[in-house]
Parts: C-alpha cells; structure tokens; sequence
C-alpha cells in the first residue's frame, strides 16, 4: 500500500534519495532461465545519465549498476533480483538557503505538509534520481520482451517548447542528445536551451514512445486495464502532467467515424486507438504521449514562503536541467516496459490455454 | 491481479454484465459509525442512469440500487459493503448481426483474442453499464469525504466536439441533461447532436472534474502518487483517451516561470499544478479533465472482418448516446472520488500521528 | 487491504451476514472457456449447509447459488463472476439478550472494540455462515483443478474430543454426518454429540485435508511460501487456532535422520515433508490438518461483561452446532482448494516455459 | 504477487543469497518523525546472528546492517527505508558434491523442479540466511511498537526435541545460547546437541512468542484476520510445519465451557484464545507457537536422486545448526513484529475515528 512497488506479477520495489550514499532496486517475477548481466541494464542507465551532454545538468554520475541477487551463472533463476548503484557525485554543499523554503512547483511543501519531516538535499526521494532503478529494472522487462516477442519499445522527443520535431527516423533518437528523431531541428532546440539558460529559465516538452510487435491481449477489463495500467505509470514519472493513449485528447473533435479503426484482411487501417480498444491490447502499434512540466529549479527569482510561513523571495542555483523532458525518453520507455511485462505475466496466468491465431494475412 | 478491484484501503470490486441479471459491488475499508442509507447512492445512480433525456441512450433502467450487507440500523459497520442492482430492461433481441462480428473501436475484437471467447451481448463486461457500481460505490465516499473534510467534488462538460462552454456557474451542470456550465451553448449543443444521429455519427467530448477543499498531504512518493492514481483511475474509464492534471498538455509550452505556482501568506497565486505537487496533494483545489472518444456503435456503415476472417460491413444500429462523453460527468467525479478517499486513508494509516498547521492566513 | 479480498490471480472476495438478506461474491481470474454451472457448485454447497442432520444446528437454509456474471453459454468467459445465496432462514427473534453482551469466544467483544458498533443478530460478518462463498467459489477451483490436473481435494474428520478415527476409506466421508473415514466410531461420535446437547456444552475437532496428484513447483520463495499461504488461508476459518502441514508439531520430537523424505527412482519414501519442501510444492500428497475450538455458543451459564462494563451471566440458547468443527470439513476443504488455484495461475505467469519432468519412473 | 513483499500497509520487501555479496531490503510505511539509527536493528540482528555459540552454526558474520535512505538527521522521513548487510563469510568452496544431488528434505528439489535452474550456492534464496533482513526491517517495527503503545514481544524456547523448559523467566532467555527461558535445563539442552553432533543427526524444537500491552482491535474479519496473517507469517519461517495460537491443537479436547475465557471487571480470567477471538486482537496477551523441524543438513548418509535420475547416497557436511529452531526465535518475534505493526497501521487507516474505552478497571 504505501505506493513504493510497481506491478502484479513483474513487480519493482525501490529505495535511495538524491544526496544519499545509493539507489536500490528489488525486481520479483522474472521468468527463470533469462541471460542477464549488469550490462544489458547499463545500456540505458547510460542513455539516462546525467552530465552526458552540456544540455543537462552537470551532475556526474556512473550509474554503475551491480546485481546482488537472483542472477546465477549468467541467468536468472526466477529469484528475486537486486539492484544496487551507489551515488557518487552527492557533493556535499550549503543547503542553507533551500533548508526551510518551499521552493515553488517543487515537492518541498507537500512533502513537509505530509510527513512533517523531509530530506531537503537535492530533493529527497522526489528527486528525477529516483528513476535510475526504474530504467534499471526496465533492461531486465525490455530484455524479455525482445527476446520472447520481438517486442521494441522505442521513445523520443515529440515536442519542446513551441519546437515540434517530424519523425523521420527513430535511429537517429540515440545519436543526439535531445532524444529527437528529426535532424532538421537539432541546432534550434540547441540554440532555445542556451537562451534558457541564459535567461535562467525552463521549459516543457512532450515525449511519445512507440511500441511495435505488441502483444495481442494485454489488459484486464474494468480496473486492470492496459491503457489505465499505463497512464498511472507515465504520470508518476516526476514532472508529468498528462497522458494520452493513440489520438489522445485530440479524440474531443472527432467522429465516430473518423476514429474508429476499420479493419480487413491486411490489418488495421488506421491507429487511432494507439493499441489498446476496451483496455486491452489489439497488436497495433502501442502509441503513448505524455506532456512535462518545465523543470522547477530555475535561477529566475520568484515569491514564495519559508517554513515560518514568512514570504520570501527563491532564487534556485545548482546543476539542473533546462527541460527536465529530455531526460524522461529512457524513463518514459522504462515505464512502458514494465507495464507490458507485468501485463504479459499477468496475461498469462489467466489465459495460458487460449490459442491466438492472427485473423490478418502476414 | 486480475484487474478487478480498485484501491488500496477503500476498495471497490465489481460484478456484472451489460444485459446479465444483475450488477453487484462489494466495498471494503468503509470507516465504520457513518449514515449511509440506498437513497445516498441513488444521488449519482440518478444522475447517470440511461434514458433520462433524449440525448442519451434510451434503454430504460431504474438503476435502484439495495444495500446487501455493512449497513446496520442506518450505519456503516466497518464491515463489507454489499451492493446489487438489477438490470431490467436488457430486452432480448437478435444478436445474430454482431455475434460473429468484429464492430471496430469496440472491446469485441480485443476480448475475443484475449479469451477466445466472448459474451456479445450489449458489450458483455466492456459496457458502459459496468460503471453503474463505481457510480454508487462512490456515494459512499463523496459522502464521508464531504462530512468529514468538507470536500466536494463536481464533474462538467468541458467541451464537446468544437463547442467549448464556459465555466458560468457549476450549479447549472445538473440542470440540463449535458452536465454544462454554460447556458448560451445549450442549444448549439442540442442541435449538434441532432444533427450527429442523422448522420448516423458520434463525437468525443471532454470532462473536467474540480475538487474543493482538498486535503493536503495525500499521495504517495515514487508508485504511489495521487496523480498517478487519478491518471489510472480515469483512463480506466471507457472510452477515455487522455488525462490531464492542471494545465496538462499546455505545460509543454510553458516556462518554469510561468507555470510554478507561487506563494505568500494569502495562499497559492495561481493552480498550473492542478492540486498536486511530487505527486501529493498541496491544498490547491484539484483539477483533472479526460478526452472521452467518440461512441463507436454508430449507423455509419464501415468494414470491419467477422470470425472467419472475411472482411464485411458493419452497422450498429440500437440504443446508443451520440457522445458517451456527456454520461461520463458523474462516472468521472466517482473515480475522483474513489481515488481521494482510498489515499486519504491511506495517508491516516501511516501518518496519523503528524500535525498539519496551514501556513496561509485563513 | 481491508482483509475482504483472498488470492492474488485466482481472487475471492464476499459480502453478507449471517442475518442480512443474502450472502454474495467475486470472483476474479478464472481461466476462460470451463464448462461451468450452478450444479458444479452446489454440490459442496450442500455437504457444508446446516440443517443436513441432528447433529448440527437446526437453521434451514437451502443454499442455492446463483451465477450472475461471468458465464456465457455454459462456458466461463474470463471476466468477473459474480455469485449470490439468498437468506431464506434468518428468523426474526428476540436479540435483546445478547445486543449489549459479550459472549465469551465471540466475537462481540472484538468487533464492538474495534469499530464502536456491531450488527448483533447472529454473529453478522463474524458467522460461519461467511463461509457459504468460500465453498462456493472454491466449486470453480476444484473443477478446474481436476479438469487439468486430476487434482483431488478430500478433507475427513481426523478427530473429535478424545474420539480419533483411523483413516480406512475417504469414500465413507460423505456417507455420514461426521465425514468421518471410520465407520466403527460412528455410533460412539453421535452418543458424544447427544451428551454434549444435554450438557449444554460443546466440543473440538480436529479437520484433515488430503490433495492426491499434486501439481509440482507451487509456492514462491520467502513470503509466497505455499505452506504459508495455507497457514494463512487455514487460520482464517472460524475458530481455528492450529495449522499443520505434514508431520506437524509432532517434528519437534524428530531427528533430521528420522524426519527427511528420502527419495529413489520410485519416489519419495516417506512423506513427513506433507507436501512442501522450502515453501514449494514437491509433488508429493498435500497433508493440512486443522484445530478447531469448540463453539462458543453453549446453554451452559458463564461470566462476562455488558456494554455498561457490568458483570452479567450469559447462556446463549439457539440453534447452533455442538461441534463446528464437523461442518468445517467442506470448508477447509476449500481453502485449500483456493490457494492451490491461486498459485496454479501465479507460477505459470513466471514459469511458463519451463519444462518438467518427473525424475520418478512412472 | 510473486510472493517477496510483506505486509500491506508496512511492507517489507528483501533480495539476496546466502552465498552472494549482500542481503538487502525495502521498507515501506514507516511513519515519520521515529528515531531510528542503526544501532536500534542491529540488537535482534545480534541475537540471531550465526557463530555465536558453539550450538549454533560456526559461520562466521559479522551482520552489520546499513541505512541507506528513509532516515534523515536521525529520524525516519516517512519514505522508504533502505537496508543493506553485506556477506563476509561466504567462503569459497567446493560445490561439486551437492551441485547435481537433491538433498532430501532441502528445497533443492522443490527449486529446481519449479525453475529449472537453481543457485545451489549455500541453499541459495532457501537459506535462513535470508532471515536477517527480515529480522533488520522488524526492529523498526518493534520500536514503533514499544514507543507508541509500550508494546513487548518476546519469543523462547518451548521445547527442543523431548525437554521442554519451564517459563520461568523471560529476562533469562538473552542470557543462554538457548533462549531458554529454564536455567534448569540448559546443561540438559548442552549435553543433547552435543550427542546430535557425535550422532551427525538434529533435532526440532518448539518457540513461542508472548506480546503483552497487546492493542485491542487488530486483524480484520474474513480474509485479514490478525491470527491467519500470523499463521501465515509464521508458516512462512523456514523449517516451521505448524502454527498454533493461544491453546493450539489441544482445543480438540477441550469443551466449549472450558476453553472460553470469561470476563469480569477485573478483565479476562484465562487466556485460551491467545488474544484473538472472530480474528480480532482482544487486548488479552498474543500467544503463539511454531513447531520447526529438524535441519536437513546433517552428515548422517541418507538416499536421495541426482539430476540424472540416479538414486546415490548423501551425506551433508559444512557448517550448519543441529537444530535450527534455536536461533529462530528473534526470527519468531520479528515475523510477529511486522504483522502487528503492519495491522496497528490498518486499523487506524478505516478506524482512525472510533473511540476506544476500555471496559475493564485499571
């Protein structure tokens, strides 16, 4: 119940702060039998981390992950699985200045009005750092679904700002460091991060991620649905504040018949259900958008109140990031993947003996 | 794990399909010593119940709702919650059209691969009808959320199609049977749809949902987040496409100095978080608004594929809403309501001993 | 989390009171496509049902189960099955006796503490009649356990007072109203029920439950434990207050020579083990036995307290079992049956593709 | 689901192998504002710890537990706490021997038929080893309990093999090997495990656990009872075959007019129940006992299968307990620990509101 363990079947438990001497992970349910070893995990892990271009924060961090458990001879034995990545770069510094203020759209107030308590270095638990055991465990999810369906995940950068890449090609996203899939504009976010910077300010930015070769079944009805399943996962990555499955909101101005998508023998015609009709998989394409807030940790000052409940003025300094968005892409996949592979074990359990065949022509 | 029970410490579990027998709920976790009798639940059971204009579908159900169970001399026990209520108008008709059809944006193809099976009948399991039990489960916390913190939570069109009412006066939402704020579109709206069952055609709509009085500190760190929650909880609702805390989808545009809602000693200045900041409640009123897809059983004739696989046209015709949306006013403001009531005892199991002081002038 | 809610993928959860107007429940996760009726059902239905005999209590109840959900065409569709047993024999009485009492053993005491109010007609939530959907529902895991895996539940009473039945034939169970193994006890078990009636008193029992053709790998390491989760699912029948699994509380007194099960190529030698070995099933029969206390609604006067805090003599008169230990026999016999289905589901949703073999010559 | 989590509202997840580089584990649920350091986990860890007597097994670990997140200045935040012990004297070895034999009455069988793979290392995730982080992550729970409503929870020795010591004095069970409560009988219990080890053989043993200031209202009817989440949490100890509460297995002779405890002003005058009656704590004294077999490590020859299918003879050397039921005792009372911190926690998440008064006089 208290909110720190993802999924049914394919579960993730987690623990470690910002400034804190490490990150953690526990993964259970993984299948019996997979290869696995601390460099399927790195692969992301380092496509996350911070400092890997002057477009993020200047935080350097490894992410050196280390398995302590559940993998044996080079396999996992379908024990559970434990994660450990030390942090290294908690350099110590004055938190004088944030100690006892609330910094505004930063966690620091509802935290302190919860518990009564919190760790103010570099944002406790609330802070982005939290999801390197997500995209670590998400390795292990990815890593299966490829392998047993040929299932990809693939994430990138829909839009920052008023900027709106074109997708053109998905390889690219891995060759630069905003996670965009359209060369045309690369120079232009570059030169609108400077000016961020340079204005001591921030911006928002959506990230899609694709899924291809989905499983067909996926999702429970009523309360286990996929599409829920998976806006619960994308909105508990910090900064989210919205979520969109296929044409998402832009479904308010269409027609049922313009939305609907037909069928015949070759396949789907259309996608704008973005994979999922009734909360269950379709073996379209999944499609999912989410929108993030700009980062809150800016140098602009603004009003705010201290823990005497005086108003005062916060100015925030340190390493962060312009557009906290651009790092999710790894994350916003993580979290796919692990939703599509608690589904597949869920899945499973209940439907084991059902055949699928495919009504398409292949 | 099998996707059917809601919640945590306040739990809704659900039975029933479109023209079963019966619809049942059973509700665990109810704090014991409230005053709950069936005309409670009959509120909202009213308010979404078919056939109540004749803009909305005109199958005909009392939707009278009996407390089975953990209700004794008039209040709530602590024990388990027993609701049922009888379908009485799921005529018997020739389903021989759509037995062995796939109707496209319907669950019918999703459900049939997932279990090689299905009950076709008025969409089985996937019907609207199914949330007639989250409807009147959530009475129970609209009521105890109201007298214990005084919160209130109110559902309104936010748009449908192209017209975008005005938010003039939420008293007038249950005054006219599109759940709208705004007086001067109520015509355009009634022509609309009109014009859409001529066409034989559906659109999509958008619902907001707006919560007063929160209670400050609900939500969990990481998995557990009360927008997480909120985002699994609505997009579980049929036919919803994407859901936005606060300013939702505008973020990606905004600047950190834009969107941070700052504060002094009056309060928050403004509300772009929607009432949730790290993912737990700040006091802010709560705002949250779904894209709710257009109706997919529509006369417009369409191709789809049948059992065998052959491609063939389909045409639903029988008692369908033009736009589902408009119904799903009260059904959004339950799973709101479910989703508060389960964190707010959730947040009392852990944190019972902490005080909380505003540190706003009142 | 609010106890209501058994299993995890094969999930039951129920509703009722022993004096309300029907007893209900859900069940979730059952495979799709098993052939399945109220008959199916019934049959424990009626071996637990009071009034069946002198020797247990007098309350008539036919029992009859409806299926509201969740099966179509005779066949189980995967979705939500919902069941429901009307109350027919809960007479209207005089409660005033008991409403402000503690009957010592009951649960008045307990209950009153914890929520501040409880329904007093016959035990509400606290009855044993509770146990009508247990039975039920566990109808649909025995069928599916036989079906695919030649699975047998058989539970008998092992022992009575100081009366301790051999085990000479398991098809003698249902012929008597002990399901007592040993025909040479019989007459001496119903003299000792005679003379408990005129004594105004009751008696324990002792309930074993015997699984042939066991599924081999269920149970999960550490906190998944089968043998755990059977403890758990065993404690929580009324008044229970021992669990054993094999040998028990007799491997106190064993040596580790005496106590492993060795093995060759014909099998396990011994089954001292009852099943499970590291929390996981063996293959080897299931052996749980269970202590029931003697009811605690005995003529025979004692002390207790009023709700005033006044000390007052109680005599519970009615229409109860002398030995509910004898009724439990169908009831255990579920529970077992519930957590075998439970964990059938959860390890093919991880271990799905791995292949056993026996190691045994067949 | 798979079974590696405990607890519902404070939940302990743990990973790690005997043989592998650490233990670790995740708190959740922890209230905030508790001084914890981690000197308060390491006295149970000290108790329970390997090589501290020469009865016990001469593995030699030193147990020192970390904090790695979740307390901050001193004080728990309210987010999850990480812990971490690393594994000193996992000494190299030769595993050939026991590689490909199943070890009767180990989970070596049980593991391998389930996974088909297995990290034979030590017993792998079987080991006891894996008790540590339990009994860690219960000394948070033990001092919430002891600050918060002065709870103790005490466990001993009941009976090793046939000597079964007087409960003559709690205060003494720290001060023997034994955590025997009888200095009668410790030179007995000495000269016994003695003779085990000439013999190559062990021996079971029962431990009980005794809570007093027990809280009145824990547990939850049905399915959440405290004496069915104890049976299970007990059940759940590596070697336990049986759980008794209160009178156990000897409710089975007794009559109803001699196992209930009657109450006047002066407060319950026996104590059969062991403190909870309908599944409820009753505020009586909390008894419970477990049986554990003998270890499955001994030297003495037995017969047994390899992976082959071959029947070959073991004999298990190494450094292992002659009777593993001695050091299970801080094990005993840590799994008490969790289930009643975890239900102190739900209770007061639906009960928060009701009043409780005691009935009986101080």
């Amino acid at each position: 119940m208290p909110g720190n363990t993802f999924g049914q079947a394919f579960t993730l438990t987690t623990f470690g702060e910002s400034h804190g001497p490490a990150m953690g992970a526990i993964v259970d349910g993984c299948p019996p039998g997979l290869e696995l070893s601390e460099a399927d995990l790195q692969i992301d892990l380092d496509r996350r981390k911070p400092g890997s271009s002057k477009y993020t924060t200047q935080r350097r961090e490894d992410d050196k992950v280390e398995i302590l458990s559940g993998v044996f001879e080079g396999k996992t034995t379908g024990t559970t699985i434990g994660l450990l990545i030390h942090n290294t770069d908690q350099r110590s510094r004055d938190y004088s200045k944030i100690k006892d203020v609330f910094r505004p759209a930063h966690a620091d107030f509802s935290y302190q009005q919860k518990y009564g308590i919190r760790d103010y270095r570099g944002g406790g638990r609330a802070s982005a750092r939290e999801t390197t055991m997500r995209v670590a465990a998400a390795g292990i999810a990815k890593k299966y679904l490829k392998e047993k369906y040929n299932t990809t995940i693939e994430g990138y950068l829909a839009q920052i700002g008023h900027i709106v890449p074109e997708v053109i090609d998905l390889s690219l996203v891995n060759e630069n460091p905003f996670f965009c899939p359209d060369p045309k504009v690369l120079d232009e976010i570059a030169q609108f991060i400077d000016q961020l910077r340079a204005d001591g300010d921030s911006i928002g930015a959506k990230i899609e991620v694709l899924v291809r070769n989905m499983h067909v079944g996926l999702g429970e009805p009523v309360f286990g649905k996929l599409d829920a399943d998976l806006a619960g996962a994308m909105m508990g990555i910090n900064a989210v504040k919205g979520v969109a499955i296929g044409d998402g909101f832009d479904v308010v101005t269409q027609r049922g018949s313009e939305h609907r998508d037909e069928m015949d023998r070759a396949g789907f015609r259309s996608n704008s259900a973005g994979g999922t009709v009734g909360g269950i998989s379709t073996g379209q394409d999944l499609v999912c958008s989410i929108a993030l807030k700009p980062t809150s940790s800016i140098t602009k000052s603004g009003d705010t109140l201290n823990k005497e409940g005086e108003t005062v003025q916060i100015s925030t300094t340190g390493r962060h990031d312009p557009c906290v968005g651009i790092r999710a892409t790894p994350i916003a996949e993580a979290m796919v993947a692990l939703v599509l592979m608690d589904h597949c074990l869920r899945d499973r359990a209940q439907n084991h003996d059902v055949e699928r065949k495919s009504l398409f022509d292949e």
